[in-house]
């Protein structure tokens, strides 16, 4: 099962829409269904919608009709304009768009062989993403061993990137090695992305993965059942605190009160060192109706209050590492985080 | 909006199946539709269930259709006997029946004489209900003021006992005093009594309440909004350490960590003495499909492993105070526990 596949210059996406019940996949052969993929939500996740993009301006440029490096690149750069369009807060969808862009402008002989350039700098940014993805893994797993217990909430997951996830990758790698983890996946309210994304990933690839719903966790911790909790994030502050899916932040008093390890699974990307701390991440307010209203009848009254922050900040005291694919960040992570970009 | 209500010799209840998004009575008048309103569980909640049995003890009386004693009471206990088969595992329901088949061993005048003794007796039960809520209420309240947050888990309300509920007594008191409380109310996944029940009630009374859902608690103490958690319990023993609804057990490491308030409100006859320490209580499982098929259709595979407590056991460490109709309890809980019972 991928997420995104490049086959016959054709880019094709598993339908996120309709899991877990339903494993269907959309071909996309022209600009316009990339363009609905992204739009419609087949492929979520910061990363995957990346890479579908790249994809997508390849299938463009495959398809415009020319033998002028200037009439080219003038439509190749009118696709990237309309793709862009599709989900506009998305920012890894304007860096993959802006990275053909500027392959585009690569001095080459002729159409044909910048056409080829661009097909393969859109599978090389898919590439890229898997290894990243595997050396969060392979860093991740050298904090861990056979047997280990593992919660994670929400998807970081194989779904949400391409190959491995973030949060997920670790587990993956492990696999991999023949080791065995017991994983407990958060049901993640209100959107149920741990129970229809991750659980579903997990499950599909033979891990033994458990669900449970988010009030559960001290739970299974009192229980001992849980070595590491591992969850990705949506922004890393510079001193460290961590916004991820709301519910990260009651986890992390959970691992300290039982002294469990809450490790952070994040490309570099994510580390934004302009952003001093989790103050200065603005927090997205949700519908209401994902609470209240989030499985087809209403579960309160209609016109009752609900507060919906999509994502919470996790203070950097309450975290025990962040693990990136250039290494690994402890505290005093202001410092540590800095000097990853250093080398 | 009453959840049990007594007249013209027959109950009339509140059907809380389709809450919140109905609300029908449905009016009892013979026993066998008292023993469905408790089996198909129109009625739950071990207090409102009790009182409900009552009743139907008492209509049940008022159609035996006999002027001798003797086969009045043995139809009467018989009565019984049917009606304690609605729901086999609630021990309010038990207790109800034998008071009444108690009461109907009196010695009267007359079998018309015993009917009004048993309805009286049904009425008594009844009010003996709300006046236990009122004065759990009232103790709670001293410990709250004007302007108060609470935070509650689960449905103690109004809905599960008869007025003013366990939990909630406080607030329909406070609001009652002309005091303004916010309340924030845990959906309670995955039965999500803190919204369909809770929610409800209180909004329904005019209380202002925010549904959020259980992850979000850490976020709402965080920010400040919480002055109290408020909840109730399905048994507390005797050195202190209360069975509740899942995730109350999380709440309480919450409130620890922002050093607010933890507030068990019970009835004394929730407390078991013969109950050494939670260890003692058993947690019942419940069915994978409350957690991964709660609204219709899946949100997880369908043969995906799933854990489903439905209840844990919060340390009487990180219990603040144990309040009932009797008084409140402070640690040391053992000691202070038994001294409730000695007066």
């Amino acid at each position: 099962m991928k997420t995104i596949e490049w086959k016959d210059n054709s880019v094709i996406l598993l339908d996120q829409r309709i899991l877990p019940n339903k494993i269907e996949y959309v071909v996309c052969k022209d600009v316009k269904s990339v363009w609905h993929g992204i739009q419609d939500m087949i492929v979520r996740g910061a990363p995957a919608i990346g890479v579908t993009a790249a994809y997508g301006m390849a299938i463009g440029a495959l398809n415009i009709n020319t033998d002028d490096l200037n009439t080219f690149r003038k439509n190749f750069k009118e696709i990237g304009d309309y793709l862009a369009t599709s989900r506009p807060t998305a920012v890894n969808l304007f860096w993959a768009i802006e990275r053909m862009i500027a392959c585009s402008n690569e001095s080459v002989h002729s159409v044909i062989d910048l056409k080829e350039r661009l097909v393969d700098e859109a599978i090389e940014i898919h590439k890229e993403d898997e290894l990243i993805n595997y050396k969060i893994g392979e860093n991740m797993l050298s904090l861990l061993e056979d047997g280990c217990g593992i919660l994670t909430h929400c998807n970081a997951g194989a779904l949400a990137t391409t190959k491995y996830g973030t949060a997920t990758a670790a587990i993956y790698l492990a696999q991999e090695k023949g080791w065995n983890f017991k994983v407990y996946s958060d049901e993640t309210r209100p959107r149920l992305q741990g129970s229809t994304l991750t659980a579903f990933e997990l499950h599909q690839a033979g891990i033994d993965v458990t669900v449970i719903t988010d009030s559960m966790a001290a739970v299974v911790m009192a229980e001992g059942k849980i070595d590491a909790i591992i969850v990705g994030a949506d922004r890393v502050a510079a001193n460290g605190d961590v916004a991820n899916k709301i519910g990260t932040f009651n986890l992390s008093i959970l691992a300290r009160n039982f002294n469990i390890p809450l490790y952070i699974a994040v490309p570099t990307p994510t580390i934004d060192l302009e952003t001093k701390t989790g103050k200065d991440i603005p927090i997205e307010e949700r519908d209401p109706l994902e609470v209240i209203c989030g499985f087809g009848s209403f579960t309160a009254p209609k016109d009752v209050k609900v507060y919906n922050p999509a994502f919470d900040v996790t203070p950097a005291d309450n975290i025990t590492a962040i693990v990136t694919e250039k290494g690994i960040v402890r505290a005093p992570f202001e410092e540590n985080l800095k000097k990853l970009f250093q080398y």
